[in-house]
């Protein structure tokens, strides 16, 4: 980012360009538990960031709590299962299997300590169906928690959490009626909303999760600050200072959460709409000229041009050369780099790690080794698209 | 803070005010983990703000790993005991009866989840004696960590890490010979230095300690930025992205990085020891000042003006009224915020806890009702000494 004008940047999913970082005055404002005046400016700049965000995100200002962003929201929730007495039988944690690593990693480390999580499969478009998971629920009918993401951050898949949700409540009956346990609690069902939050429309209260994760710095705000969105409440297995609740204890970044609910109206404000149809005007003529080239392997390879299944903001593809060969994405990225363009393979968050977990969980076969993603923001423009689909196709012919 | 003239800031344990909180170039780094053009200039940026750090701070760059704060570092290293195989006998967590809540209340979760945790008492001076803790180490001879605090948040007593280390050590030998089990590690030191990191000399690879948290926006940088220096290596509970070499999953804050390694520079470079000195002087005068008010009752009791047990930079005391009655510390911090000062009673981080712990476990007495904390910064004065000594003085002759 800050990029020179020779460059052209597709790595929005990975970071967003900050628009907004806290004033000078933000940023000297005192520690918001303190009781003098200075603290108590702190604090009232604080809530009046978090009644920002709620009435952004059209849920309760008491609901929300800042945290250091999506992989900590999602570790508070996760982690939340040590704190409160076990289940005896069935998985206890139910995620899908393309979650992000602050999910899925973080699933193995509770299997370890004795919590026992059971991955949802996903169909070959990478997304969580509801046949799947009342086949997961009959295997496992007593989970306490299920983890869902809006949308795939490899992939723009888009998952209907709203009846996901549904799915998960009558499970929960089910196991109600049976155990003759009515004061059991529904599944709680969390829903990481970092690459939905600013890109598509968002209904936290009425979309059927308990509890939703969000990043600043996906959306144009600063990094190390999130949000944490509860509906229901839960018990934090990492205390100390009780700041947020007791949700997230540490000094508040009282700064980054003016910036983020900055960025948050910016973003989720009445621009959304248009926004999210440019882009996926965008996204349909990028799609339309990749296709041109001949060489092009949409990841699911079913995905259409304006495919509601997706995320307009996020492609996932792999190419092929002359010889008709899968190029890797890794020297894709790379000659892509050498010529201004900026994107990744897939999770900035997957570094290192040679797998593609996501795209072999949806059954993407040879083509996971060539895929790469191509992200967008609300400064992508139509040329920078055809620049794009151009400089691939050449590559196509000579990598 | 950014205080009106007529106001005088007292509450630097709390938060200090920031000097430096990133460039916009800094804030528009791109993602670290990316690999093209945007992301390896943040990898630079990073690590080049993490070798500023290690140079100022004496260590090895790769021992230095970016959290969102000293409470999120405190929380790594303690709750990397739910990491490993568990010892069969006596306290697994000793940790001193005065530490930050984020030690303090997670070794009350960790015990809930069956890893024995034993407070170590502290002396009437606040600090842990080398006699306690070997008393404490007979009672529990296999501890698999310590967490004693450099300097005291509320009080600014010195703990002499690098004795209390040789203790331990030889506590754990006799365990070695006993258990016949010479490969099993020394016991785990962690050292909160939050409060000493710019304000009393620090020898973290000499001082005895394994780790230590260190929290930016105490010394100048911004907020939700830290430190953990790892001198061994320690397994996380929580998991993610891979960032921080696994140590502390999330997209890095590569701005705040940054800010935190010129805060370092700035506070524990070579203008330390004049600072610490001028410090001193300012707390002997302020100390002179509030003594000649007859009404002073320092905390502890015996600390003198010029006292090497407690840092300059931090006092504890209470005062009393014309009937020789003990002043509420919270009606006395009310009373001097309304005449310009900003001070707490303790920590910001036990905000809404009206029990004073820390007092307590020094065994305060009647004393720690009436206890404010005092704690002073770089650009502190004679005269704001002075002036709050007056102020005080005539308060306790009208409360």
């Amino acid at each position: 980012m800050a990029p020179a004008s020779s460059r052209r940047y597709f790595d929005w999913a990975a970071a967003a360009p900050p628009e907004r970082h806290g004033s000078p005055e933000e940023y000297s404002l005192g520690n918001p538990s303190s009781l003098h005046a200075e603290g108590r400016a702190a604090r009232t700049a604080l809530e009046e960031a978090r009644a920002r965000c709620a009435r952004v995100l059209g849920v309760k200002a008491e609901e929300l709590f800042f945290t250091s962003g999506g992989t900590e929201s999602n570790a508070i929730v996760l982690f939340s299962l040590l704190s409160r007495i076990r289940s005896r039988r069935g998985a206890e944690l139910l995620y899908s299997a393309v979650e992000h690593p602050s999910v899925g990693e973080n699933a193995a480390v509770l299997s370890r300590l004795g919590i026992a999580c059971t991955a949802i499969p996903v169909e070959k478009d990478g997304r969580v169906s509801m046949e799947t998971l009342k086949r997961t629920l009959v295997k496992n009918p007593a989970p306490r928690m299920a983890a869902i993401m809006a949308v795939n951050n490899e992939t723009g898949a888009i998952n209907d959490i709203k009846a996901l949700g549904a799915v998960l409540g009558e499970g929960t009956k089910t196991r109600e009626e049976r155990d003759g346990a009515p004061e059991t609690p529904l599944v709680f069902l969390h829903c990481d909303v970092v690459q939905a939050a600013g890109k598509i429309p968002l209904d936290l209260p009425g979309g059927g999760a308990d509890s939703a994760s969000l990043s600043a710095h996906k959306i144009g705000g600063s990094r190390g600050i999130g949000l944490l969105w509860l509906k229901r409440p839960l018990f934090p297995l990492i205390r100390g200072g009780g700041q947020e609740g007791g949700i997230r204890p540490g000094t508040e970044n009282t700064a980054g959460a003016l910036a983020l609910a900055e960025a948050l109206e910016s973003r989720l404000g009445s621009s959304l709409a248009g926004a999210r149809e440019e882009a996926a005007a965008r996204m349909k003529a990028l799609m339309g000229a990749l296709r041109g080239t001949g060489r092009f392997l949409p990841i699911p390879a079913d995905r259409e041009d304006d495919d509601p299944r997706f995320s307009p903001w996020i492609l996932q593809g792999a190419f092929m050369n002359g010889e008709e060969k899968i190029i890797p994405g890794e020297l894709l990225v790379r000659a892509l780099d050498e010529r201004g363009f900026a994107l990744s393979t897939g999770s900035a968050c997957s570094r290192g790690n040679k797998k593609r977990s996501v795209l072999e969980a949806m059954g993407a076969g040879a083509a996971a080794l060539g895929g790469i993603r191509i992200s967008q923001g609300w400064s992508t423009t139509m040329e920078d698209m055809e620049t794009l689909a151009e400089a691939i196709g050449e590559l196509c012919r000579t990598l």
